[in-house]
């Protein structure tokens, strides 16, 4: 009976499933590093050596004994002795004596003996095997000490990170090939409903081809998980609890999409009740769209049940499976992707409601007159603006979110958005 | 010479680059809508059918015609006779006759004589085969008519759009198992320096291990390409030039990462004035990091000198090689993805140049009379705010990146940004 649904918040329902899963799963995996990225780090990575664990100039110019420059300016210049070339890859097979210095390239090892450089733009050649020198470089000078980057024993990546580009690079500079990552989230996912057939078949006059199963594959692949399909449940109690129990006992989540109808929706609240304890947690969300979601942790694992609707099923993925996969991979706490933009319409909300609007993002032309009208701040992203504008469908189909670029929310202490107003859109 | 080098504004040097580039390439392959996810549309996507193609109930309610509702309210009811109930995913086997209603599910097919539905709770059974009706219905309320989503030849999906969950289900949603993609660009890294070693071995004094091939090999497949290692070579003119050639006659783009000296990055220079028509664009960016940077185009093709500096490297990586390779998949305008958060410390800035700066985000976990200072506005996404911290490393190594979650952009006409101003940072 969904009228009598009592509709929770929805950060206050998201909070309450999230408080009952366990800790992030334990397993983890070797995986090459050049293979790891969007992997999630199953331990801390340490520095097995300082970086960099030799002494290297910063700039191009020469090795000196800081002390040899004492008082040295434009006007009161100083000669040293050139002994030599330092080769890049290579430690100088020379050291420098008071007097003397040698030619270093950015990135070189600094000899022995020597503890700053002089940039080359102060410095002329002076003679065969002389340079002048126009300016005092202080002790350490244009360089970096051992270990000033990265001290030995020093924990550079923390687990629970998030292996990008540059987190692979840290690794390599470390020589560190192979990392433990968190082992990817299982997800089983179910469709219900007799009107529901394979996409690949052709749909009789009432039924409809499933989507959600592959909308929220996409979804759970793209947040680091490995989507499990358990096919097309037809609406039978017995039928849908079997399946459901199997991709229980062999996922970390199981998500079923209900049919549209009511009754459908009442069955997945039955089957959820009969999984395991405690059940269903939340069974109605104060959300569009999404206000039929159901919230449950079954034996430890999270279960739900989404709309039947492929839209509202997708949104609600973005809003309640992606959290319980970051969770279940230890992913720290993690920003969600958004871009500022500025509202083209009016769009009036209910109160105590939280809406998510699909909106087209549109580069903004400046033109003339509108130009100054909002000038970029100076932290603006590249000089793109965007225009935010919101997707009407009458039916909320999938075609509503494949032509959207982002999701605007309104806060539930809102009652609309003003067009013109800048706001966050949620990329998707 | 990098003294006398003559900086370009970064943006200029960007539409420089990508106006010198062909339109996207052409190549294109049959791929799985399933295994499809983050790959470019080459193809227009028109329906083969309207959706829906049959017409269906929006709600859970009785199927009627709306004559027989004509003035009808809570006082002034009238009595339909119940004939059936709309089987789900079938089409009824009767009609509506005046007088005359039948049960229908949300989703299910209108039977013919039907035009509207009215929700269940403005109805009440009034005996084992007649319903009580209290409310009057229009031509087509609650109903979804055919084509009324898609209609039949429309184009759903426009070439050029990136694939992710929602596309895949419209796909779907169309019985279109297969489509064609736009071919992964290809991009052939290199690395040079006489002192980079592969990451699998251990330096000696004066030796670094290659960290962009790795890096940028990342980014590229982040972006949607594909990443050919070509190795580390030494700096010399013939074999940089020898690989460089081959590299170009297999790839789409060409990245060089010169060594962390000038005179490697004068050869690189050398090397791209060698490989083809028009040669080097622009030589030194007025960006930090990234000034040495050189953009080129030989033969067509991008051919991008980057800094040795890896964090460098990769910074001038998203800046200038994930829009050659956009530009080359034939993205459509795509907004970055950001987020919002509030700046820690003041941050200056040399005019005319713009910054990059690392920064990491941190939860901002509102206290008392902090919280009140600056209220989220109706249209934040979620409800955490960020703190924006600038990460400082004195030789900008990769961990400075590895420890950032995006960077924030201070605009060449800015001289700095403000502790407390509220910025966008760009996502890594």
């Amino acid at each position: 009976m969904p009228e009598f649904l009592v509709l929770v918040p929805p950060d206050e329902a998201r909070r309450l499933l999230l408080s009952h899963l366990p800790q992030p799963i334990a397993d983890s995996e070797q995986v090459d590093v050049r293979s790891s990225l969007g992997r999630i780090l199953a331990e801390d990575i340490t520095a097995p050596h300082p970086l960099p664990d030799f002494q290297r100039s910063t700039v191009d110019g020469y090795a000196v004994r800081p002390g040899d420059t004492h008082g040295v300016s434009d006007s009161l210049p100083t000669y040293l002795s050139l002994i030599g070339e330092v080769p890049m890859g290579d430690a100088p097979d020379f050291e420098i004596s008071p007097g003397q210095c040698a030619l270093i390239h950015t990135g070189g090892m600094l000899p022995n003996g020597a503890d700053a450089v002089v940039m080359l733009e102060y410095t002329q050649l002076a003679g065969a095997d002389e340079i002048e020198i126009f300016r005092a470089v202080a002790d350490g000078e244009n360089v970096i000490r051992i270990g000033e980057d990265v001290a030995q024993g020093e924990t550079v990546q923390a687990s629970g990170s998030l292996i990008g580009p540059a987190e692979i690079g840290g690794l390599m500079a470390l020589g560190i090939t192979e990392v433990k990552a968190v082992r990817k989230v299982q997800v089983g996912l179910i469709s219900t409903g007799d009107e529901v057939i394979e996409p690949a078949r052709s749909p009789r006059p009432g039924q409809v081809r499933d989507v959600n199963s592959y909308t929220l594959g996409a979804l759970v692949e793209k947040s680091g998980g490995v989507a499990r399909l358990y096919g097309i449940v037809p609406d039978e109690f017995e039928g849908l609890k079997n399946t459901a129990a199997r991709a229980l006992s062999e996922c970390d989540v199981v998500i079923i999409t209900a049919g549209s109808s009511a009754s459908t929706r009442d069955m997945t609240v039955d089957v959820i009740r009969s999984l395991g304890e405690p059940g269903v947690l939340v069974h109605g969300i104060n959300t569009r769209p999404g206000k039929p979601t159901i919230l449950g942790v079954c034996s430890g694992k999270a279960v739900i049940g989404l709309p039947g609707n492929p839209a509202s099923a997708l949104v609600n993925g973005y809003l309640f499976v992606v959290p319980v996969i970051e969770k279940l991979l230890g992913v720290l706490s993690k920003p969600k992707p958004t871009v500022p933009a500025r509202l083209t319409v009016n769009l009036s909300s209910q109160a105590g409601r939280e809406d998510w609007w699909p909106v087209r993002l549109i580069a903004e032309t400046r033109t003339h007159g509108e130009a100054t009208t909002r000038k970029p701040s100076g932290s603006q992203v590249g000089t793109a603006t965007f225009l935010a504008e919101p997707i009407f469908g009458k039916s909320n189909l999938i075609f509503t979110l494949a032509s959207a670029d982002g999701l605007l929310r309104i806060d539930p202490d809102a009652t609309g958005l003003s067009a013109g107003e800048i706001v966050e859109v949620l990329l998707l």
